[in-house]
């Protein structure tokens, strides 16, 4: 079953993609919707004006293409809300009605936002003087919201001879009130026309019953410090979309933006509100977050065109650096962090030493180097899983590190045995002087530990189990190759190549990986913290290089 | 000056949403780029096939609307890239051809990528025969990349009498060179229809000169540990791109997917590429990324629709909780952290025991109570100062904290003078016994400093310098209004009541907000960290009201 939610427009279509099915479509994907789009009629626009509008032709009209778009998508596609944007005509409003009906006839239509689009912004008119009867009579009943700005309201209350001029907050309040006498089921008047005030919405909002006020973007009680740098004036110019409900009224109240990034602002926010509501069912909360999404829409516009430019669609979405983990990709994080510097890691598990080693030629005195001061760094790395416990929120996360310093020490006793088959005895192991590579990778690991969180941690202690995990697993490779240049009879560190690539340690590194895969995806990293934990992977695969080259030179 | 980078595509429109521009639009915005759409025809077409094509009408082309559309976004928005897809007829590639040459006259032409879609996926003609010849002669010599899939190349081929049979790897890299004398300066030739193996791969590559191969999706060397539950299988079934350009060839590989959500993949991969083009000149790297792209978008579909469904365009994004500073909203995260619980927020900075200071009718136990654990907290409170400066990274930071722990340091001096007003003695300060809420609010700013990195304790520190800043700013607001409540005259608790809205300790303040405004703005966090750090504030809200119970307990 796809969780996805699907989102239908019904709208004419701009090319220059700041409004209609254009914006409709980019709303509706940044909302995280499926969008679909039948199209009413064809425009030639872009930020300086509508340069023309062509309607369906009459060969389209009797081959019903708006009604056989919206069939082969409804037919085809669960859709969760549908909006509609520019009609055009009467009979691309008759087309709509007729394949809604038909199509849920007997069952309950998904969330139906009208935007009542008539009159472009550039005064351009979009919707025919007879479709308005139609519209009003055949399509408003079937909508959950119709959302008018004042021309359109103006338009549409008068059109029953209604009182129609709205030129105050009052004025939108019972318009709106009025609208709602027209069958849909809540009216949105919107209010950019309108500019008002905090003492307005105050005294409005005192005046009428059942009516709340749903800020955005003001300062509220108990934000006085926030004055720093912004101001509460009472005499500030709002704006305010009233919205109408049988038996409440909300008013939705924002800064007034002065902006010339407003083109097909009412199509994004009636595909915002469609979008919202798809997913759930709560108008009023929908409508606040669409209020949201246009207004912050608006503020962070960029310039686009010669006139007035789109709004930014994409506010509220970042890039997600690590894909999803899929099937033939279970490891996406880990592979990105070995790929980020793929010639550092490949200098660190094919070094110099694992391959002598592989040979059976490496010589003793650099192994005998290398596994006294790994005694030393093993104490660090405890020490660093003992860290992580301290800083570990659940039982599960404490245990699991502490699991982890109990298999340290018990390796560090088969370690002895080890070491004694090649001479070194215990004292030689307590009472060689740690050297500076080794200093430098331990005392890393607690710095790390000391600084960052759980995740970053685990980043430093994951680059040294999967990096060990990847020397032994490299090595079993190459044995298995045809002419191998890896000995396995007689040579002194087959031991070693054994338990690195053997099933306990490689079992381990099985967690590990899973481990830091499942931290990424449910902590998505910032590009910024994404760099910082690449930064601790790569500083530790060359203090891993560090460690070995310093083994070769004391060879 | 905008940045944003904006990208044309000129095709066919998909009412179901999943190829033509509908797709070419979704995937612009799905790279952050700015999408135009120029239509070239209407489809009634759903995941199950294409139900009908409408070629633009006599009329349209007399109004030469296509022409007409392209010349209205040209002229007025600076376009970047620029991607044809479904282009239908003769009538149509010219009226590209004459829009691009007449706009571009003596420029150049930016990145333009042309999708010769002939046939779809279900069978349906998606280009006149006639058109063929209109599309290379005059088309594809404006190009930079033409994206034939195998039937494409094959009709292209056979167009100019050419060997056309593809069949295998080998072929197609032939194809793909042929394809290159058309006139475009590079030719991918998408092998979404030849399953090949890694070990052609290698033969192809090994046989010809100046064969690039870019693998995604599969292991390469030196991540043997990824083959826990990740197969490297020889024989595994594998897609191949081919990018010919002048004198070379590269080679996209990556594995098969058995997958239905394949509808408008090939719309897809032109936008991306056209989207990659946009931004950063090179070919290579726009290919391999949109390659990638496609790939992601079809792993991760859910499914829509009964039929073919349309790949998942947004896989790459995820949302950004804290909205972008804006001059009516210039700390945005701070109102989140505010408004998170705003019920919360307002006990604490109105507590009885503000309201009981502000009218200087506070009990004086109380107050001596407060004050004399207020000396224990601040102790921790430097110390988690100290900690943050131990967990910096820069001398910024490190000399940051220290100043707000010497500044502590300083506060101290005056607070004893303070308390000797109150008849609180140094012996008293250092020897009343620390009471649990101190404690309890104390270490738990130590706590989080030792489990989390540095901008989660700063959290825990904000929510202390922000809340007093709060209600030393509440109190004067208080004081301001009309018959307030607020006594100043020969209340005792006046100086703290001063030194709490004056402006040094507002300063502070005024630095602690930008601090963990730029922190958010660096470091988008994560829902799941995002979730965190509310959490860390609401408990200090919590710990602060905790500790004037206990002194209103006291009193």
């Amino acid at each position: 079953m796809s969780s996805v939610r699907s989102v239908l427009t019904i709208a004419g279509s701009d090319s220059s993609g700041g409004a209609g099915i254009q914006a409709d479509l980019k709303t509706i994907a940044a909302h995280g919707c499926y969008g679909t789009s039948a199209m009413t009629a064809l425009t030639s626009q872009n930020t300086t004006g509508v340069q023309a509008v062509h309607p369906i032709p009459p060969e389209f009209v009797e081959k019903q293409t708006l009604a056989e778009q919206i069939h082969s998508i409804l037919d085809d596609i669960e859709t969760h809300a549908i909006k509609t944007g520019m009609l055009y005509d009467a009979d691309n409003v008759r087309a709509v009605v007729k394949a809604l009906s038909a199509h849920y006839a007997g069952a309950t239509i998904p969330p139906l936002v009208c935007d009542p689009v008539c009159v472009s912004t550039s005064g351009h008119s979009l919707l025919n003087p007879q479709a308005i009867q139609v519209l009003v009579d055949e399509l408003f009943p079937l909508t959950h919201l119709i959302t008018p700005n004042k021309p359109e309201a103006e338009l549409l209350l008068s059109h029953r001879g209604m009182p129609s001029q709205i030129s105050s907050l009052e004025d939108m309040t019972v318009a709106a009130k009025n609208l709602l006498r027209y069958g849909s089921k809540a009216v949105l008047l919107k209010g950019g026309h309108i500019v008002t005030t905090m003492e307005e919405v105050k005294m409005v909002s005192l005046k009428g019953t059942g009516i709340d006020v749903i800020p955005y973007g003001l300062l509220s009680e108990n934000m006085e410090i926030l004055q720093v740098g912004e101001t509460n004036d009472p005499a500030a110019r709002l704006v305010v979309d009233v919205l109408s409900e049988a038996g409440r009224t909300t008013l939705f109240i924002r800064p007034h933006i002065d902006s010339t990034s407003t083109h097909g602002t009412g199509c994004t926010l009636s595909a915002a509100i469609a979008s919202q509501l798809a997913r759930d069912g709560d108008l009023k909360e929908a409508v606040k977050n669409g209020v949201a999404y246009t207004h912050l829409g608006i503020l962070t516009a960029q310039r686009i065109g010669k006139g007035h430019g789109p709004l930014n669609h994409l506010h509220a979405l970042m890039p997600k650096l690590i894909p999803q983990a899929t099937p033939t990709n279970r490891h996406p994080f880990t592979r990105m962090l070995i790929q980020g510097n793929a010639a550092a890691w490949k200098e660190y598990v094919e070094h110099e030493f694992v391959r002598l080693l592989g040979q059976g030629t490496l010589p003793r005195s650099a192994f005998v180097y290398f596994i006294i001061q790994d005694y030393h760094y093993l104490k660090y790395y405890a020490r660093a899983y003992a860290l992580l416990a301290a800083k570990s929120s659940t039982f599960d996360a404490i245990g699991s590190a502490t699991q982890t310093i109990i298999n340290v020490i018990t390796e560090i006793h088969t370690h002895k045995a080890f070491c004694a088959a090649f001479g070194i005895t215990n004292d030689m192991l307590e009472n060689t002087p740690e050297e500076a590579a080794t200093s430098a990778y331990g005392a890393y690991l607690i710095d790390i530990g000391l600084r960052g969180d759980t995740t970053k941690l685990l980043m430093a202690l994951l680059a040294c189990l999967l990096g060990y995990g990847e020397v032994g697993m490299w090595l079993k490779k190459q044995e298995s190759l045809s002419n191998s240049w890896v000995v396995v009879e007689g040579n002194p560190y087959k031991q070693w190549m054994d338990d690195y690539s053997g099933p306990a340690y490689q079992g381990a590194v099985k967690i590990g990986l899973e481990l830091i895969e499942s931290r990424a995806a449910a902590d998505p990293p910032s590009p910024a913290r994404f760099a910082e934990w690449r930064e601790v992977w790569e500083r530790c695969t060359r203090l891993e290089r560090g460690f070995w080259d310093a083994a070769m030179a004391a060879a």
